[in-house]
């Protein structure tokens, strides 16, 4: 098998796995509990929170546990308007608020900014260019008296596009210290050095599964000084800001998975890009394929070093995947959260992709344990898939 | 050491873990991917989504995975709130609604009761007897035209009573069809049968490391034909209705512990109940000791068969945990999620207790793994700890 799906999610590495277990067997106390066994579970948490603190230059009492990036995307919107609405209007009438998104985030934010729309808030959705960047002025100049929330996600997970989050924060901050500036970091975290984001943003969502952590376990960063309204209401687990019995072996596992992040971060990025650049340049081979957002080779700070999304044209997606899965490779089309439906992406959509060529957009995406060998093998299976589906053909 | 505060939290069972390891290794894939890999992955959350229905007697398609009994708990109240302004007002204007929960309740319907109290929702908090009963015609006399939900516990964390939350329901729905009734059978699940619940209830909590399944796994039972809105938005996880990529390895340990629980319900219930009798048999030597909430000896039906929960006139709970720590013994004081700061619990104070027993209250949770020697030996434990206590000595 060879797996390029690692923007969906990741194998969870044996020394994050090794970490957990232990936590599962013997030292299975509740953090929240006085006992010695207890005790060992909270440090465990102590610890995994200053090791993912440490992969983005964070103080660990900015980090609060969650279960997923879908979670903490949730928790900063609408912690960010709960909070809104009680500092403005103590008793919740009329009051709308406003806030600053793209079009092309992942649907946590989307859907929860939906949702708020339906509760009065009025959102603006920025338009990316054709790379599918965001343009700094464009956030800034929508900012009006009742802006309580920019949220702009620092590596789009279809295109791998990388934003200018941090001019973005500085420029919001500067015009008004009191708009809170959220990221969804989820595809970025792990993946690529984010150290100069925190302190800027007020809030940063990660999650743990997408760099060989476990799935069900997340964060928000939530920088010092900063309050938004609890999401999850109970307990007064993680300083009574997230409740809920801590998951500790998940959260330990996503400490360990941050650890190795921190350790070969530099390694894993040239291994990527090296892999990156070799399938692109084999993928150019193929008539008429689109890369989606900007590529230039090498580069690592415009895009995220994993990510190859192309658009074929002539072809369709979902009978490609079908074909590469029987050749044993894993790969995705679109965002691997809205799958099912194959309706084309909004991502590319708003990169100004037709129609006909956002239905035969495929993603790859890369680990540090991919191999060149399976990089030229996988292209050139797509080379044959491409010419087989072209000529009518859905069998290799 | 002596494990008994299972009310807290399990060691999660060998077979459980066995369970999951292979989906954080081999069978990694995302469950809403495409390819063979997901395909196992999506299975893997069919099969443990039916084994969780099982137990309670519900169809799997009415089994909705969270991240853990509080999230579900938080999604009851805040999605049957959402769903009562959708339908009543869709501009959100000038609604207040009335809810009906009782002063026993988890923190987390607690919380977040108050949290919609904030937003105009009226609440009425129903008292409990001395033995910590919920009377039904309480709750069904303070339904007014306005009211969207009824929450009542299944069974009590700290003084393991069992509401008539199936008489309470059908009462509720022969007034008024259209009114929720949401019950936190976190503690109940997998504990005591509670399929005479489902089809009656709406909406139903539970968690999985209440039961020997990991932490960070949890559901939420909503009755075929119910509506909600969702808690955590996103991508189309859960049939659309929970957002975040699915915990595979979670699930997969909540389900096995599920399957478990229905293989050996009959016989862990006697081995609880029976080691219960005694504990309480050989505690009730200590001079001036109270046990908390309902209990007759063999009963099942009205306390949970694991729970043990007294006052000890003249001792503080606090000093007493930690003498039981050094000789090996974990049980806590008060709700485990409640901890840290040693106030007189809720629940105790609901009850009837005076400030001065309910801080010298404990709690000790059984699972069907404690032996009748490791009761004999907490309960002289227990004694000689008093008896230090009460002579102003800290230490055995």
């Amino acid at each position: 098998m060879i797996y390029l799906d690692n923007a969906a999610t990741t194998q969870t590495g044996e020394r994050v796995l090794n970490a957990m277990i232990p936590f599962f067997r013997e030292s299975y106390g509740n953090a929240s509990a006085v006992y010695s066994l207890a005790r060992s579970s909270k440090k465990a948490v102590f610890d995994a929170r200053k090791k993912c603190a440490e992969l983005i230059g964070a103080y660990p009492n900015e980090i609060f546990f969650t279960s997923g990036g879908t979670e903490s995307d949730n928790w900063a919107l609408m912690g960010a308007y709960d909070s809104y609405v009680i500092n403005h209007s103590p008793d919740g009438k009329n009051i709308k608020g406003h806030m600053i998104t793209t079009a092309i985030e992942h649907h946590a934010v989307l859907r929860t900014a939906e949702h708020l729309a339906g509760r009065g808030v009025d959102v603006t959705y920025v338009k990316p260019d054709g790379d599918g960047f965001i343009d700094p002025e464009d956030v800034v100049r929508n900012i009006r008296p009742d802006t309580f929330l920019v949220s702009v996600m620092t590596a789009n997970n279809e295109i791998g596009t990388i934003q200018h989050v941090s001019e973005i924060s500085e420029r919001v901050h500067a015009l008004r210290k009191d708009v809170l500036v959220h990221t969804d970091a989820v595809q970025a975290y792990g993946q690529t050095d984010i150290r100069m984001l925190t302190g800027k943003v007020d809030l940063l969502s990660a999650s743990s599964h997408k760099l060989c952590g476990p799935k069900g376990t997340g964060l928000l960063y939530i920088r010092d000084g900063i309050k938004i309204s609890p999401f999850i209401r109970g307990g007064m687990q993680e300083s009574g800001r997230r409740a809920g019995t801590e998951n500790v072996p998940g959260i330990v596992g996503f400490g360990e998975a941050s650890a190795i992040a921190s350790e070969t971060m530099e390694d894993k990025i040239n291994t990527e890009v090296k892999l990156r650049d070799l399938f692109i340049e084999k993928l150019s081979a193929i008539p008429d394929i689109l890369i989606n957002g900007f590529y230039a080779p090498k580069d690592h700070m415009k895009r995220l070093p994993g990510n190859i999304s192309v658009c074929i044209k002539g072809i369709e997606a979902e009978s490609a995947l079908i074909m590469l899965d029987r050749a044993g490779i894993c790969a995705s089309g679109g965002s691997a959260c809205a799958t099912g439906a194959m309706e084309p992406s909004h991502v590319l959509k708003a990169i100004g992709r037709a129609d006909d060529e956002a239905k035969g957009s495929l993603r790859f995406t890369l680990s540090d344990r991919n191999t060149e060998e399976e990089i030229i093998t996988a292209a050139g299976v797509m080379a044959e898939i491409t010419d087989k589906l072209r000529n009518g053909k859905k069998h290799l």
